[in-house]
């Protein structure tokens, strides 16, 4: 337990399917860095988490999303899992919410296949950014530049691409947290 | 049981997760007309289908894509279900598979999330197709028309939205195997 980010307030934006390491595994980096870590579904109550295609534990969000707005917070999370993000992208409440991160220039962390997420906000034209393989093509052709590198930071913006890529993922997404706002992290 | 289509063998590709309505029904429409139905899979052997979030039945795929031209068919079935095409599309075996119905006119019957796979075999711009509404922005970025319909035909392309379209779904792929090639059905 360290202090690093012990004033800063973080958002993680998951429904069910959200792939439970991919939830569990930054939510550890930033409680034990001592942050603060809310958990935000599109209905407060519990979602359903999954380890790949099997049902795994469930976790209890703390805040809907008609209760949430990034003024409130100080970094996002969007986890990955399949059916998690093709849920919140077509969810209007959700992708407000997350194009406020950018809008307000907040770090925002994002694996697997979270970006899809990103697409519906309107926020990954022109950004650079690593994802689960077969979103290659959707955010490229939204404008992103695509890349296959364990975790990358462009600007306040954390990505990667799968589980294996956590620790790396997790020590960035801190990183960032802790330096707070960046100019280029914007819509 | 009729002999509509009597002659003709028709390729249903799928994958673990596909949701099983979306792969049984259209296969009985198929078969009830008369028609040969083929299931492909990445590899030959079983495969799990889902309802929504929960496990299903298990199928077993005929042919594995190792094995499988477009030339031996005439016509497609894509099936939705979110893991089903997230793995084909990233599979390429599977994608020079689909694009080959694209390329030899042939008719080419999609639903549901099934229509990222056709986003990664290069065949959606400048065509007219729906799906589910979270595929909207990634088929308009790809240079389709996205239109909210039950069930779309765009010369030899037949797309549906949900289980629910189903029963159009499947009275307009019969007919489209029917009539055979259409020349505006190309890459």
């Amino acid at each position: 337990m360290s202090d690093e980010i012990a004033d800063r307030r973080i958002a993680f934006l998951a429904t069910d399917g959200v792939e439970q390491v991919e939830l569990d595994a930054p939510w550890r980096a930033v409680t034990e860095a001592g942050g603060t870590a809310v958990l935000i579904a599109p209905d407060a109550g519990e979602i359903q988490a999954y380890n790949h295609l099997d049902a795994g534990d469930r976790r209890t969000a703390e805040l809907g999303l008609d209760d949430a707005w990034a003024e409130d917070f100080d970094g996002l999370v969007l986890p990955g899992g399949v059916h998690n993000p093709d849920t919140l992208r077509a969810d209007e409440r959700a992708t407000r919410f997350v194009r406020g991160f950018f809008e307000q220039h907040k770090p925002v962390g994002v694996i697997c296949h979270g970006p899809w997420t990103l697409i519906d906000a309107g926020v990954v034209e022109g950004r650079t950014l690593t994802s689960w393989p077969s979103l290659r093509t959707d955010l490229v052709n939204a404008g992103a530049t695509w890349v296959d590198e364990e975790v990358h930071v462009d600007a306040g913006l954390v990505s990667s691409r799968n589980p294996d890529d956590l620790p790396a993922f997790c020590d960035k997404i801190v990183e960032e947290f802790a330096e707070g706002p960046h100019e280029g992290q914007t819509t």
